[in-house]
Parts: structure tokens; C-alpha cells; sequence
């Protein structure tokens, strides 16, 4: 059986590589702090020290990582180190410039480099519900499908190289105008008033339902801002949107405007809270 | 039985009024053009020639109308010539303030007044599956409950008279934010070459999944804005909102933008074109 590489055991690759166990792919994972490296190790995974050694052993190796500088420093070092014919599968969220490079720096030396970021947080993560959007050559992307149905269920190739960048930044997009949505909305109804809980209620059977209503109007109603997904994790999805917007020329003027109040909320100190904390600055709690 | 009445018979309350009459109530219907009184007649609905007939004669008068004006004409008029004891369900989309003043003056008669406003669109109306966001008196509430239930499926009493318009004004900021936070997204994916089609498909099973993504995305995807909801009508909604805002003190930045955006598609001929066509503005389309 071929060896699977994972790196990066955060709070999204964590339970990933978990769903990769349990489906008895012999795994080796590494990551920056050892904690996470023990806990899988318990559970059968076999422990490696750096991204080359993965890059050497492995024939299909996950990424997860928290930014692109994180995803430049290594995947290049697998590229330096992986056989041919290995394929790289890039789930974090990453800039598709990167995304881009990356996969042409493997292609000269026979390597694929798939970006693959997801969708559904850390409950799809531990459910292996995630939405994964795919860009980059398509037989790898054929080759690598079985393992990727033990992590997610609604796997799309969407392009060539970067297109799942693209795809995620489009996601980051509309799931931070919707929290911004929602804000605007319980805060109208409570500054008027009324329950929030029975608006709440009555409106996720309508037209304004969404998966950010449910859930993140949840938070914003029982000021419970515990992450899920941290406001700025956010931010610097929204900034790679407006980089590529730049140079595409997609007009992004609500993304723009909700990037600024996420900046103020974490200068404000709360960017370690769940991105539900737009809340406080639509709601101008910090004028009261 | 008692006899219902039903005033407004267009998009949305022509399928209730179908409803109603489905269910074997005694209805008598009124319009201000004939040609859909004719066809529910035909239905086995009886004709009255104004609001004054339908409130002499029943227990139950519903009214699904245009706007605040034509609300406040209407049911002033059926409190004029209502008995004690009737109750008016307006469904219509209008402003807090208006539904209190009616149902203060309804309660000097005798008289209660429902603000029941839905959601979920001509086919949540013809399926009966509306939201219903009802605010006004509990026991009259009660009591038109059963009526209620032929007609929607998600009907929650969220408060005093009022309150259900204040709901309806937050459910419409959500629609109206999170068409425009779909807009950006997919012409951003359009703008960066990748297909919008796989694009869409992949983000309706992660966090950025709506009712709204789902449908309205397929509706910019096909530039298909035939209404649906028409833009016209929902800048008047956020008008609504943006007017309260000023007495509750609620921030309302992204509605006031959305609103704006609304303002420039109307001035430029599409205020009859689904709420949808928000689109046309967000991807620039008349500077190409």
C-alpha cells in the first residue's frame, strides 16, 4: 500500500488526518509542535521530522497550513525532496499565484501539486464532510479521488492549478458578507426590541436561510464568539480575494469594506475570536 | 363556517388566497383589477367590489398589498366597516410603524390586526411552505393559527404588533446582503477564468451555502432575471429598514450600500428585472 504524508495537525488537519487513519492508510504526519505528531502516533501514524522526510517516503502528501508564506516554505522543500510522480494535495487556504507556481515548480520534475482547500470547518474536518475545491492536472487529480472521499463529500475539480484558490476566496467572500449580514440583521431586531431567538427562528425558513444564519447568527444572539473559524484567519482570506481582484478586476466593494471592520475588530484585540465576532463592531459596541 | 377574506390578489396572493380555497374555506375576494378575482371565482371564491364589502361580511379578512399606502387606505378602510371581534392578517411587506397605528385603532374597535409578512417567494406561497413572522395580539393569534397553517409552514409569533414587520425588515437586509455577497463571489470566479457552474456546485456544500447562493447564484450564473422577487420591490423593503434604523439606532452600513446599489439598477431601467440583477451593478457590466 502506498504511504500517505500529512502535514500540518491544526485544528483542521488534525482530524483529517484522523479520518485518514481510521480509513488504514498507513500514514506518516509531521508538524512545527510535537504534541499533535504524539497523539497521531497513538493512534498507528508514523512520526517524521521534516518535510523532506515525508517528501522522500510518501507518494501522495497532504498539506494544511495557516498561511502561503507556510505553504511556500514547505511544499518547496517536498518539491526538493519527493520522487516523481508524487502528488502533493495543498488543502490550506493559499494565495492561487502560489497555488500556480507551485504546481509548475513540481511539473518540472514530475511532481503534481494540487490545490485543495476546503469548506465546513472543523465539524466537516471530523465529519469528512468538507467541500474540497480542486484546481490542477487532471489524472492526479483522478489518481488521488478515493483518498480524498475519506476526507470530504462534495469534491469538485473546479479548474487547472490555482482554480481552487480562486473558488475558496469566492467562498471566503460570501461566507464573511453573510456574517456581516446577519449582524445587521439580529442587531436591527434587538435594538428594536424584539426576540432575537424567535427572528432567528422564523427566518431560517425562508429566503434569508444559510448555513452563517444557522450557525454564526447562533453565536451573535448567545455572544459566544469560542472559534470555529478565528477572525483573523479570515481576514487574510479576504486579503488574498482583494490581491487577485487587483489584477483580474473584479469589483469587491463589499468584501473591501467587511476587510475593514474585520481590521478594526482585531485591532481591537478580538482577532483570536470566531470571525461571529463582526458582530461587536456592526453592533458598535464599542461606542456604548 | 365563517367566511374568510382575502384583498390582493398578485404574485404572492393569488397562490395563498388558491390555498385557502383548496382547504374549503368560504372565501370572498377583492382586487383593484378584476381578471384574478374572475379566476379564483371560477375557483369557487365569491367577488366583492371593495374592502368595505369583504370587512362587512367576514371573520377572517386577509390583505396582501403593494406597499405601506395602499395598506394603510385598505385596512383603514375594513376598520371602518369591520364587526367587533374580526381579525385582519396583513401579509403585506410594511412598515412597523403603520401595523402599530393599525392595530391601535383596530383595538378601539374591537377589532385585531395581525402584521404577518412571509417569506419564501411566489413557489413557498403556492407550496404553502411560506414563513410567516407573525407580531400582534397572542389570542387573536391563536385563533387564526389553523387559517394561518394552509398557507405557510414555518409560523412563528415573534412579538407585539410590529414586530413581525421589524422581522421581515431583518429577513430582507439578509437577502438583500447576501445577494450581493453572491454577486461578488461569482463574478470574482468568472473574472479569474474559472467555470462558475462547478464553482457554485462546490461552495453549496460548504459554509457559503444559502438558499439565496442556490437560487439566485443559478439565476446571475444563466443571467436569467425574470423575476422572482423584483428589485424594485426590495429596495422599497430596505428603504423600510433604513428608516427604523433611524429611530432604533441600529448601524446599518451594508444595507445602506446595498440600498444605493439598488438605486443606481433602478435608474438604469432593471427596477423590474429580479432583485438578482443586483449582479449588473456588482460586475460593472454598463462601463464595458
Amino acid at each position: 500500500m502506498q504511504i500517505i504524508g500529512f502535514i500540518g495537525l491544526g485544528l483542521m488537519g488534525k482530524p483529517m488526518a484522523e479520518n485518514l487513519l481510521r480509513a488504514t492508510f498507513s500514514l506518516v504526519v509531521h508538524n512545527r509542535s510535537r504534541a499533535a505528531v504524539d497523539e497521531l502516533v497513538t493512534q498507528g501514524a508514523r512520526a517524521a521530522n521534516s518535510p523532506r522526510e515525508i517528501g522522500e517516503q510518501c507518494a501522495v502528501i497532504f498539506t494544511m497550513l495557516p498561511n502561503p508564506e507556510t505553504v511556500a516554505t514547505v511544499v518547496g522543500e517536498i518539491l526538493e525532496f519527493a520522487r516523481a510522480d508524487t502528488i502533493v494535495v495543498d488543502c490550506s487556504t493559499s494565495h492561487p499565484r502560489l497555488a500556480r507556481e507551485l504546481a509548475e515548480r513540481g511539473a518540472q520534475r514530475g511532481i503534481f501539486v494540487l490545490d485543495a482547500p476546503v469548506s465546513g470547518g472543523q465539524v466537516g474536518a471530523e465529519q469528512a464532510t468538507l467541500s474540497m475545491m480542486v484546481g490542477g492536472d487532471e489524472n492526479a487529480f483522478a489518481r488521488v479521488l478515493p483518498v480524498l472521499q475519506h476526507l470530504g463529500k462534495n469534491i469538485v475539480r473546479v479548474g487547472e492549478a490555482g482554480a481552487g484558490q480562486i473558488v475558496k476566496a469566492a467562498n471566503q467572500i460570501i461566507v464573511a458578507l453573510t456574517i456581516e449580514a446577519v449582524a445587521e440583521a439580529l442587531n436591527f431586531v434587538e435594538k428594536s426590541g424584539v426576540d432575537p431567538v424567535k427572528a432567528h427562528k422564523v427566518m431560517l425558513g425562508g429566503f434569508a436561510t444559510s448555513r452563517i444564519l444557522e450557525l454564526h447568527g447562533q453565536r451573535m444572539i448567545a455572544r459566544n464568539f469560542v472559534p470555529g473559524g478565528r477572525a483573523e484567519t479570515h481576514l487574510k482570506d479576504l486579503n488574498i480575494a482583494l490581491d487577485v481582484a487587483q489584477t483580474n478586476g473584479a469589483r469587491l466593494p463589499g468584501t473591501q469594506r467587511v476587510a475593514e471592520m474585520f481590521e478594526e475588530l482585531i485591532a481591537r484585540g478580538f482577532g483570536d475570536e470566531d470571525h461571529a465576532a463582526l458582530w461587536r463592531i456592526v453592533a458598535n459596541e464599542f461606542d456604548n
